[in-house]
């Protein structure tokens, strides 16, 4: 570990079984071994407790810790996560556990945090958990009739009269009321954020200035990740790109900027990532050569400031044995083991980038409850994802070199020139209030389509939230048929091709920036501008060719002011931390970079002029040199 | 309402938990505040009876009325629907409020038929389900010989001693016997049937002279609904046509068809439409301009005299809410609703073809029980849909603008001169000498492959049942590997494509009209003619591409003597509905039709002479004037 | 049944509920007149056990009889195979039964052999299940110390600290212990065969000179078919080949070199085939004209002594009534009838074969236990099938007109000059030493990718278990994208397109025989030769398009000095069984066949010299004639 560089290890996740092998047994010697090596040899650790995979003889003895599923079947333990965050049985073991952690190693001169639980995101059916939701109800709707009133139970004969009817949204002859499984999304959200703060705050009470975190996943939906990120003390993501996808830097590029947002802007460690293949998708490529490496970069240039992976040793045995790790099956000798060797010393030329922030003037709205509501059925079109709507946003962005935060609806949007909205289908009235207010103070505001829609209930709001912003009415959604295109045109972006989604809509105030050119919907306008204030709101009523959105997005950015990090030819990620400007070459082929002046190369300690050149996936992190008079 | 020429509402679906917000409790206050504005209004009530979903209350309390599936699943609230239909505890309930609600509103002056339950089809799977399984079953078969018999229950072991052995075909290691599904089919549909009965003889008790109906879903399979029909007053029709599917007139076409065959040609109600879109498919594209006027008329054009929408007004909340309706949530302003209100005033310039029926000429085999039986596992191919096979008999018809009623296999057949089975794979002993006799008598029968095949306990007859009227011997089914196509030749249908299925058979005293090219079936007739009593019988073993299948309609109507209501262009529905000819034009653009005299049409006022011009979507209602001397 | 030449039935599967219609009743009436008629008539019978579906009294008496599968739902009768076959009351039910029938029967003079069972392959998750798992493990491990060991239970927290808590692999949340799911498959497995024994040894005490088998079905995963075929007197197979695979002939072929191999290369009995179409397929297609006599001869080529159907007659009713019958519902005068008669006489040309062997001097390695670990989840890949690879080696030694058999890893392989193995992830370390053995002993070795990879208890060996006898390191699996092809460079193969798989491996010893040509792994070798010991072993790390692989078959095969039958044209299968050369063509067209020599046609009867001329579909038996001086 020390000759790759290594300086931090995330210890004791779903080690429950070895530390309690027994009930109430408590066995810590391994693992007082293991910190006081770490701590010989230099090494800190994230100390996690151990809760997210209960020992089988928690299951066996306590079943009803074992979860339930929406169809009522209690899943059993074999596998990991097999518990229910609402079982007291559970809650009880678990705390008990976490206690005697805490306690036994607040002062370990290793412990560097506490990782708590694992990727939380197990959901639970059961009568336990449904007794938990109805207490959740009554904190939230008070009584029955507000209840009833929020989730429309006039409707298809719902109404409850009595606390005791209320249950989870469980297997039904045909689709179950939408406001209640929205609620229990928020609950299920909630149950293991209680359950994580209690094991917080036992950390807390045994060694108060020890950073708490959890690991999020990155894009999951299970929990509201801006919720959770508000009680860690740093935030950690788990990103996994995938190798077989060619834009897959792009999207680890917007988990990055997601981690870094949920942090307030704040350095966040890259928890796990693999150093090659994984192995639970269908085909599971190994990452390509340097690929580890520029990841790993990317992961610094926006704003980690911990890159560490999912595992150090592959495992023989069990359900991960085929992940792969730092220290592979074949040894030290293997290609991943070098490339993970050299970004260790990498990543030790770069210390002077930590703690460095980015700054950002363009925002991304992202709201787990507006996604939760928006992947419901009953819906338009069955088909809309929100992660498809993101990227269709992002990666415009990401190839202008513009840097982008992400921020919540009711978030400060002060800083941001430009908001950009993908999706917004749930949006409360201080949300929708906030994003007016932007565009009122001089902001750009972007927003797509099936935005604003319904209330935090998923009752919906007619004339939708953003009318006056946008300028426009709406009449009627108008999902278009399986491979439809529409043809748009526009003197502002030229003739393109749109699909998947229209509307039926009316240009108020708004001008028309592109218009559909045919068919039922002739005329209409598909691309529409406001002058909102002192600001102006833009609104994209269909899914346009990624032509037409990167002529959009440079149209927008120009107006807002935006501008790239620094100019980069196509496939280069140009990022700049602190003073440090990121180079980072996502093509097959080299890439000529130029420079607006000297910079030191603090990779490869040499000073660049002019223009550097990038290998094929090579890197640059360059940091100014004044030039001499 | 009166402005868009509403003149009756359905009122009451699903508001169980309304009237009686708990066990026993009864709020009718506001149904009477409604129906008595309806009537002060000129507005009359299809009221309905809310035990299609039950309030949560009830399944709280009494969880045995809630439905389990094949599995053993037991689904629960929060949806609709959720009601065992042989759970006496459900009836009960059911019925207390069903006598209470007859009690009030039984000489309302506003009612003008009662609505019982909805789209009722509900399948249950719980151990009462069994019983009443058992107690249908004893009535059916007498003894267990008779049923082991029947099931034949010989074949792998499942001979029952024990009347308490017998259940519902739950879910078993592999295939469960054909038999036993079949019959618990027609008892679920059975077990719908009487309670639906059993809520009309109430209803009936209180209102002798008030219509009861319930409404039936355009070709489901859950419920016989030549049962049904036969013990409504007026049939009631929802059909929901797809607009993304080109086709989809015929389709809805074929429905109104089967809803007044269902009547036995009285005029019948177009229960629910849409105004636009529907929320339930996986893209749910709006109507086009004009569609809801043209589908409408349609309805009518084909038997309906009343036309009704699901919904009045878009909900804010529930699992509907994005489903269109009369009033959409863009309010009166928008397309949809300006169209609907104009539909209004169509409607009643038609009010002189009310009641009116339609001269037919050809008559469709259907039967729910072939349809159960076609459609289960172990047949030669597994994906033979019957609705595919009804459209591909229907359309050529419909091109051909020739009336086409729907008939029962036993149904009396006289008055028809061309007589279609698309497939019949079951037929009872009855169904098989009724469609022989018609051709005897000097009808002519056209039947589709796979027909003929099984008794009414699904039992393999052989011969096939019409091997004398078809004049043909059977030797082996022959379906086609994907994507396969056979070359026919033919002299009166000439060369064509088909595909799908085949059949190796030998004709006796058939004529072979076309044959297989080549291949393994090299000389097998494909489509044969047999002259049978004073009429003739056409076998169509094979699936031919369109083009065969219109040319095929028209030999066999040539030789029936059928013609169409009117010459009309491709896209042009010409329908005679008594004397008044609807043409409706389904094409992209304009369409003239030749009229055979002077008419004036309804919709217009205008007198027709000569021909008529139809635009896009345009519609016509002409009645013959008399020309003067 | 005479006039189409039978001479032996298998009577009785599935017949409990007819001998037992209560429980405890016996009516062996039917069966003391079957099996009587049988004897005068000069037939003999394959008495079955019918113990593969126990009545529905019992499964409504005995509960606990019935299966659960892995989600905990126990499954209903009404179908076939619902037994647990771990129930004592199954056991106990199904073995007086056993008993009473085997008393009964036992000197029957029409008894040939029994038939126990029928397809054995029911596996169930119920408690009953888990206790007898439980003594298996303990059996298989001793102590829970070894269990932990062998399962990698330190991963994820699954250490087991007492017995009762180890449970089959039920549903949990995320994927189950790999090594646990592969035990609950051996267990599984032994589970059917115990009970299997139980039969077999009342049988034997009855009658210990009658043999006993049952019948294995081709290809299917669920039993060892190993450890089955060691415990019958004779291998019997079901063998479906798919009408409508156009390469179905070649997987018949596979399955009975199987059949064959299982026995020890003794003459087996093809138990069940299809006289035409079967009835479970999503389309059945009839056998073509000639097929059932064709594939029925291939089976006599390659071992079979006997060729029986599914069945003689077509039934009215149940499940399986359209699968086809040796007698169809059409009746003798059919064709598929006819066919089957002709066969019965060409059977009876060949009498003189019976008994006779083949003599393969190539073998495939194919065990049970590596396919059901190497489909496991969290592979490289999802969806590597055993099946594939089988297929992608066994078609070009096939169309090379090579006898093949199969062997066991741990198998006798001294007589084969060449070994196969297709893919051998899971090896012992017994199987390891016994395949590098034969290469070093002379032999020739030709191994697939991802082969050696974990041990008995599926974790990783590393290196991986053939590295020394492959002459390679392995330092990561590769696999491809979807649809990516990579080029490969060979002096030997020429170039050619590869898939699917690649390995980033290093020739140590071994010679590069391939080389991929461009991409990340350019240069990597993906085909290699290893001298070793006397012999050599190559190895395929990717799998090449089809015209490489039998280039590179031929290149093998000359290196092992292994030989075709006899040189024939593509389509046309020779293969030598005792003295007699069968020549079979698949083809559509007539071919032609060179002979080395004088010969009789069993079949036809008739001298063949210089050639012989097979029609479409047409078959040859050809015996060497002495020529005359």
């Amino acid at each position: 570990m020390r000759e790759a560089g290594v300086t931090v290890l995330t210890v004791g996740v779903f080690a429950w079984s070895r530390i309690e092998p027994r009930p109430g047994a408590r066995d810590f010697g391994w693992l007082d071994r293991a910190l006081d090596l770490l701590h010989a040899s230099g090494l800190r650790a994230f100390l996690a407790t151990p809760t997210a995979s209960p020992p089988p003889w928690l299951g066996h003895l306590r079943p009803e810790t074992l979860p339930v599923d929406a169809d009522g079947r209690r899943l059993g333990y074999g596998s990991r996560n097999q518990f229910c965050p609402s079982a007291p049985a559970y809650r009880e073991h678990a705390l008990a556990l976490v206690e005697d952690l805490a306690a036994r190693y607040a002062s370990h001169p290793a412990l560097a945090a506490w990782h708590a639980g694992n990727e939380l995101g197990q959901v639970c059916w059961c009568d336990q958990s449904a007794a938990h939701f109805r207490r959740w109800l009554r904190a939230r709707y008070g009584d029955l009739d507000a209840l009833n009133e929020a989730w429309g139970t006039a409707v298809w004969s719902q109404g409850y009269g009595d606390w005791d009817e209320v249950l989870p949204p469980r297997r039904a002859p045909y689709v179950v009321n939408p406001a209640q499984r929205l609620d229990y999304r928020r609950f299920s959200s909630d149950a293991l954020l209680e359950h994580y703060r209690a094991e917080r705050a036992i950390l807390r009470r045994h060694a108060p200035d020890v950073p708490v975190t959890t690991n999020l996943v990155h894009l999951w939906t299970v929990v509201d990740q801006w919720a959770f990120a508000a009680e860690t003390d740093v935030v950690a993501l788990d990103l996994y790109g995938d190798p077989e996808d060619p834009a897959a830097h792009v999207d680890t590029a917007l988990g990055c900027d997601v981690a870094r947002s949920l942090g307030g802007g704040r350095p966040w460690v890259l928890m796990e990532q693999a150093a090659g293949a994984v192995s639970w998708r269908t085909r599971n490529l190994p990452k390509r050569p340097g690929q580890v490496r520029l990841w790993s970069l990317q992961a610094v240039a926006r704003g980690a400031d911990a890159v560490c992976f999912f595992q150090w040793r592959a495992s023989r045995a069990g359900a991960e044995k085929f992940h792969s790790a730092m220290l592979p099956h074949a040894g030290p000798g293997a290609r991943v083991h070098r490339e993970v060797a050299a970004l260790g010393a990498d990543l030790a030329r770069l210390r002077a980038v930590a703690g460095a922030r980015l700054d950002a003037r363009v925002a991304i709205v992202l709201d787990w409850h507006s996604w939760w509501a928006l992947e419901q059925a009953g819906h338009p079109r069955q088909d809309l994802r929100l992660a498809d709507q993101l990227a269709a946003f992002y990666r415009p962005l990401w190839e202008a070199g513009i840097a982008v935060d992400f921020a919540h609806p009711e978030g400060d949007l002060a800083r941001y020139a430009l908001v950009v909205a993908p999706n917004l289908y749930l949006v409360t009235d201080a949300g929708a209030a906030n994003l007016a207010a932007r565009a009122a103070g001089g902001g750009t505001l972007l927003m797509g389509f099936f935005s604003g829609v319904v209330d935090e209930a998923d009752r919906v709001r007619w004339p939708p939230a953003f009318r006056n912003v946008l300028g426009i009415s709406m009449e009627e959604f108008h999902p278009l048929a399986e491979d439809e295109k529409l043809w748009c045109v526009s003197d502002a972006l030229g003739r393109f091709e749109a699909g998947f989604w229209a509307e039926h809509l009316h240009a108020e105030s708004a001008q028309a920036i592109a218009v559909i050119e045919a068919g039922d919907l002739a005329g209409v306008p598909a691309v529409l501008r406001n002058a909102h204030g002192r600001g102006a709101a833009w609104y994209v009523a269909t899914r346009p060719e990624p032509a037409a959105m990167a002529a959009l997005t440079r149209l927008v950015c120009a107006e807002a002011g935006v501008a790239a990090a620094a100019p980069a030819p196509p496939g280069v990620e140009a990022v700049r931390r602190g003073d440090v400007l990121f180079l980072l070459n996502h093509g097959e082929g080299e890439a000529v970079v130029a420079l607006d002046g000297p910079h030191l190369d603090l990779l490869s300690g040499a000073a660049r002029d002019g223009a550097v050149t990038l290998g094929r996936f090579g890197a640059a992190a360059l940091r100014p040199e004044r030039r001499l008079p």
